[in-house]
């Protein structure tokens, strides 16, 4: 067993360092590649990732992972051999059951319906984007078909993004939250609305940057085994757990965008960087799940970036490097400010109180497209009807509306639910911190973070992929993924904000 | 045949997607890759190195290779698939001839050595570096071995170099070469010194960068397809024709250094930018040889960087960015400090008519450890007993002296003498160049510089790889390498400068 474990490490080492050269393709591409070197980017990615695929389906790591799977059954079930024979040996039923050529098909089919959809959200034509929507929802129909029937046939979808978890458990959570999350917007609509318009002016972008920088540097982003540039669209990607970095946009008219996607990606990148030392190049250096990792860049934007404690701290800071746009402006102000709720139309601009409905749509929508229930030529009726339902807006064309992702266009079915996901379980975390760092908003209001960190590290971050995400949640909290904990912090800090 | 190369390509293609890749790790490496990442980075390159020698190495590729040297005997001998097969069949050839093993332990062997070399470096120790270097001299008369006996043992380690060029002719052209310019530094010495003290002052560094951005894009480097970044060491890499990034270093005390340096590097750049976009992940895109390529970086960085017409164009513009340096600096008395001759310890500082002398010494010393008519003991030596005769400076340690280069750390002999080659073929192309284009001094005095790098592009850079050294030399000058024209330039050169 030793020989053939090692074995199977050497491989899927192999295979990591082939993932991770990915992802540099990928960081280069987005941060300084020159727009002449994109057509030989294509070809190094193809290339690479073939590499990769071949490497890891061969018929040398399936002998390898049937044996080891019986042969680690002496182990114990929890020990990190044991689970990374589990996890690899998931991912490869998976990858060998699709076909290479179902793979290359995906793969042209998502190049042409990303370039239709950049076009189609241009010009607010879904038209256009509409055959090629089609053809996705196919080739998912299709990817569903090569593996055995599930509960419901969209869960094989979410387990690629949230392994082990059922359709009808997200449902579940999401009914319960629905209402209640209705229920408490109606009453912030009916409350004064307060005052952000002090986050609309210039904000020059070198002090944006200094002052994320300051932040996520005491948070414990560790610049040794990271760095932070500038592009279209924020992202966190690693090439090692030693070597984890975050992107980020600037806004100069608009100081949160910078601000807390800073904090965000920094949340994703200490994650990453948190993980065993011990899993570097194998399956297990990695977030346990999308809603898991997203657990953490929600929980250092929101519940701490978004929080009173936390502006106590850092709020003297930002006014003495924009003086003449916050010097006025006092702490109360700025804090409800930067957690003002209002419904709009679009999801990556949405407050904490209407984030989850943008998720839910869009979750429902899915389904309702697997199952069969809709069809692609009626999706904008009825994105837009739920608009109106859930948010009480009307998006005024498709732009606005059914065309404003970039995930479908990608083939990314299964994906959006772990953004509410990550928002319940940061709470359900929360509290649990809570307990166990009592003066935490006290440690937060000096500017220290070391506690916190050090919690989330050992209970999560060292972890990487080891368990599920229920299973983790479940390990940590106590319960699975549920939506109450989230619901209190809703009410808690909005009854303040808004005085219901 | 068609079927035949066409698979060839493919793989071929393949194999320059992994060394693209290879070489995008190592600039991501030393521009932007934090400290951490450096293990992992290891990993990486290893696995697509490994990767890339596997796939070129194949059994396939040696059939395919072995029947189309055959069956492309029909062809023009000049056709880009003759060459690209007759180019492919070398390579190959060489890349079978070394034992995974020897590569394993070579790559080991360096790895240590320039560990040991930096060590040593810093801290002047001859003695620390000298087992390394004893079994890199080892290894390299190893490698030699795994090779048909050549007209001499050097040949095998220089053609890795310069393709088909033999140590005999190398040897004949500096034979030449040394008692001329021995002599002409002779004369330089007992002229009158020229000042250069304002060169030595603070120029800011970003002004710095947009001169050298300013000064580069008129050559013609083209921004769509490159970029330019800083490190410790500059240097040029592409990733495709259309993907090649230069790097510079800035000195804030030293003006000279970046500005010509990035003159420097953008020559080998818009060299690799110049090559027929038919050979794309193609062994054909890349340059002839080190020497053709460093004939464009020394043609860039002197033949028109350090000229006249060139400063009378460019020096107002310098003064405007430099106005409290360089404001009581005029033309002339600006352009003798730039042209400096002095004879002096370390190779990368040394001027035009001192360069050459460096080189000499080092293909000299290398030859002799190559027939094992010295020894490593005795190295310290024989290389400050040939700085005396050659230069008259005696270094003060070894640090300045035998331990400057990184070149034998790595393993990399037989590379020195393409640098002095590349200049001596810089003044033949540059006599070939005064011929077609007569004005071009006026030219370049109106900072047009489009007609010189459309010669270049149309006589040397569009052919990347196709022609060997000598073969490209001859076909554009009607002669093989020759030290004359260089020596003629030297000699009129600073006759002006010295009064001589």
């Amino acid at each position: 067993m030793e020989q053939k474990l090692a074995r199977l490490k050497a491989i899927l080492g192999e295979v990591a360092d082939l993932n991770h050269v990915a992802a540099l393709l990928g960081w280069d591409q987005q941060t300084y590649m020159p727009p002449g070197g994109a057509e030989a980017r294509g070809y190094h990615l193809a290339t690479i990732s073939r590499l990769a695929h071949e490497k890891f389906t061969s018929d040398e790591v399936g002998v390898l992972l049937e044996d080891l799977k019986k042969e680690t059954r002496g182990l114990a079930p929890d020990s990190d051999e044991a689970r990374l024979v589990k996890i690899a040996a998931r991912d490869h039923e998976k990858s060998i059951r699709v076909p290479p050529e179902f793979v290359a098909e995906f793969a042209q089919a998502t190049t042409k319906a990303h370039e239709a959809w950049v076009e189609a959200r241009r010009n607010s034509d879904f038209a256009a984007f509409r055959p090629h929507l089609e053809k996705i929802l196919e080739l998912q129909k299709r990817y569903i078909s090569f593996f055995p029937p599930a509960d419901h046939p969209y869960d094989t979808l979410l387990d690629n993004f949230e392994p082990g978890m059922k359709t009808a458990e997200v449902k579940e959570i999401f009914d319960t939250l629905r209402p209640k999350q209705v229920e408490l917007l109606q009453a912030i609509t009916s409350s004064a609305q307060v005052d952000d318009s002090f986050l609309h002016q210039a904000f020059p972008e070198k002090e944006q940057w200094d002052f994320g920088v300051d932040v996520i540097t005491k948070f414990g982003y560790d610049w040794t085994r990271g760095r932070q540039d500038k592009t279209a669209h924020p992202f966190t990607t690693s090439f090692s757990i030693n070597d984890v970095r975050i992107t980020t946009r600037f806004m100069e008219e608009f100081l949160p965008s910078a601000l807390f996607g800073t904090m965000h990606e920094a949340g994703h990148g200490m994650y990453e960087q948190g993980v065993s030392q011990a899993y570097e190049r194998t399956p297990l250096a990695d977030g346990a799940s999308l809603a898991v990792h997203e657990s953490q860049s929600r929980m250092w934007e929101n519940l701490v970036g978004r929080s009173i404690p936390f502006w106590e701290h850092f709020y003297p800071g930002l006014q003495e490097r924009f003086p003449a746009q916050l010097g006025n402006v006092d702490l109360q102000t700025f804090y409800k400010g930067i957690n003002k709720v209002e419904p709009s139309l679009i999801r990556v601009e949405a407050d904490e109180a209407t984030y989850n409905m943008h998720i839910m749509l869009r979750l429902e929508l899915e389904i309702d497209m697997v199952e069969g229930n809709l069809e692609i030529k009626d999706l904008p009726e009825a994105w837009n009807a739920k608009m109106e339902e859930y948010l009480g807006v009307l998006p005024p064309n498709d732009a606005q509306g059914v065309l404003q992702d970039i995930h479908w266009s990608g083939g990314m079915m299964g994906y959006f639910s772990t953004y509410a996901l990550g928002n319940l379980i940061s709470v359900q975390l929360w509290e649990k911190i809570g307990q166990a760092i009592p003066d935490l908003p006290e440690q937060i209001r000096q500017g220290k973070f070391d506690a916190l960190l050090g919690w989330l590290r050992e209970n999560i971050h060292q972890y990487g992929r080891k368990y599920e995400p229920q299973e983790l949640v479940q390990k940590v909290t106590g319960s699975k993924i549920t939506p109450e904990p989230y619901l209190r912090y809703l009410q808690s800090k909005y009854n303040d904000i808004y005085g219901l």
